[in-house]
């Protein structure tokens, strides 16, 4: 196992298009969403383990979810679990992880991956990987993931490969552009013309090559977190970051540097990817009963209904009839019983729920 | 007030249509339904009491619900509150009645009531029955009241009447025929015929007359609860009824007297009466909001929805979308949910609970 290799999970999101299974108290990657006894932030954890030696692998979050990331990952020691004190969309958090491992080991080579994304192929995944952390040692490259879309999906971003800029034969690819989510008709002419995959969200490079791509595209974030070099893994961090994060600009790494950057490749690759983002995406990668309703509860009787995802307690008896392309979640204190291609709207759900009737529902 | 009025509360029924909000261990009768603060059974014994003494006043209940019936109507002697050792459907329930009230008075004129009915219009209610008693006082009659019908509904008995024969002027009519449960088409006949009232198992006369009525009709039934003269109101009752249930049969009062006797007469009436007997009668008494949605419950939120009755707990946050003509309950272990215009499978889906997942949920 390659001691450079470092590896950076960003937990920090709040997960809420999965509410109200996930809540602002227990996000969706602290959950066991899959029923399968480990949450998704075990099961990448796990993944790493893998590919960079355990020691290399750290978790960036919200800091009020330290506690739950220790409970989950108890072998991580504390300078593992990186706390941020407000929520930056992900270029500020990178930067900050970069600089603490810049601090232990400036030659890193490090994969970036989000904590609760679903891998189904876990021997393909570790291929990709272990192939693109080697690539970018190798090469001045921002490496990003893409996948092969099956379906003109609207909620992903996609990334437009040169096919005749491949790497050594690899299926590793120069990027013509980034685009943001696209409208439906604009989704279906990228699926259909074969030269766009999905943005997974997964990111390699050189701990200098990054440096390097922030100093150009984003160097006001980057002067902020550079300012640390000193502070990084001492007693005075916690404090330096509080300050950084309160000035610092919120940009995602897509929008501040991917999308600008001229030495971004693209590993195309198929591992059985799902963002997992909505309750349809889990849907469609979960086994269905012969209505192709997605059953997750121990006592539920389904008449003349179809196409819904149904997530209970498992102690409480449920009876539905007559409901097609359904989502049912009962969780605690909520209920939510919505259809399914209205799932994007379930953020607007959670604000109103909030405004209304306070936070202890979301 | 009459000392010789006596009114006979029927309290035995187990509401399975209303599940999960009625339960076995907790039936319909014994719940605030219409969420005003008293339960059905309690709104009933009111609107007695305004009618005949207090004392007069007996509930028939299944021995399970003998601790409830004493919670909620803390007035009632043990003596008032008989209790069924098994259920054998109302004419057996009466016939246990009528002779326990004959031990105290041969002379009683008694109205038999369900304890689970919706009177809206409670000042006519008591002209009616005040009527109808002194009509049975002096008539040998078999008084029956008949609703006039808004729909038609073909969850109730309809009763022809002969509008040429009516009594003094008044709205008490002889019957022509009583008719079991129709199907749609004859109901709707029914309906438009004017000549047909809705059966609402509200029933007077004199013990004297009923007790001829079971001798000529079912005198099986009779003879049972003859044997037991001597032993009402002593500590033999018990032992006795207990013996009887056992063996005798099971029939309903309408189908066992009232649909052969010829001297039964009906008292055409509006007081505001629904039987409550689904969720969709009691959406169609409630409040709708502007979405045409009976909501009980406190945070509760609707989009595109309507047609609904939601019945949740009031500290739980629901969210409902997409959602037309559909019973929502959530009720401790159990989630409803199924179409208004399929309520009468709600029996169904009890006893396939019961079954898969036992009596815990029923």
């Amino acid at each position: 196992m390659n001691k450079d290799f470092y590896c950076v999970i960003m937990a920090g999101g709040i997960g809420a298009r999965f509410w109200p299974m996930s809540r602002s108290h227990s996000p969706k990657q602290f959950i066991d969403i899959l029923d399968d006894g480990t949450s998704l932030i075990q099961k990448t954890f796990a993944r790493f383990t893998e590919i960079c030696p355990k020691e290399n692998i750290y978790i960036i979050t919200n800091q009020m979810y330290a506690e739950q990331v220790k409970q989950q990952l108890p072998d991580l020691t504390d300078e593992q679990i990186v706390l941020e004190p407000a929520r930056r969309n992900t270029a500020p958090c990178i930067a900050y992880a970069n600089y603490k491992i810049k601090a232990k080991n400036p030659n890193a080579v490090v994969v970036v991956a989000p904590s609760d994304h679903v891998i189904l192929k876990e021997d393909v995944f570790k291929e990709v990987i272990l192939n693109g952390l080697n690539f970018v040692k190798d090469n001045r490259k921002l490496l990003t993931i893409g996948i092969r879309p099956s379906c003109p999906n609207t909620g992903y971003g996609y990334i437009q490969y040169d096919e005749d800029r491949s790497y050594g034969g690899s299926s590793i690819y120069d990027v013509k552009i980034f685009t943001e989510k696209p409208e439906l008709e604009v989704a279906k002419q990228f699926v259909e013309s074969g030269e766009f995959l999905w943005n997974a969200g997964i990111f390699m490079w050189s701990l200098s090559e990054i440096e390097s791509a922030f100093e150009e595209f984003l160097p006001e974030v980057n002067d902020l977190f550079k300012q640390g070099e000193g502070l990084y893994n001492t007693s005075a961090e916690s404090s330096f970051v509080k300050a950084t994060y309160l000035v610092c600009k919120n940009i995602s790494i897509d929008y501040g540097i991917m999308e600008h950057a001229k030495n971004v490749c693209v590993y195309a690759a198929d591992f059985g990817w799902s963002d997992l983002g909505t309750w349809g995406a889990l849907y469609d990668i979960s086994e269905k009963d012969d209505d192709k309703n997605v059953v997750m509860g121990n006592k539920v009787k389904t008449y003349n209904s179809n196409g819904c995802i149904i997530n209970v307690p498992k102690n409480k008896a449920v009876v539905l009839q007559g409901m097609e392309d359904y989502i049912v979640v009962d969780n605690d204190n909520v209920l939510l019983i919505c259809k399914k291609d209205n799932e994007q709207q379930i953020r607007q759900y959670v604000n109103d729920v909030q405004i209304d009737f306070g936070d202890k529902y979301i």
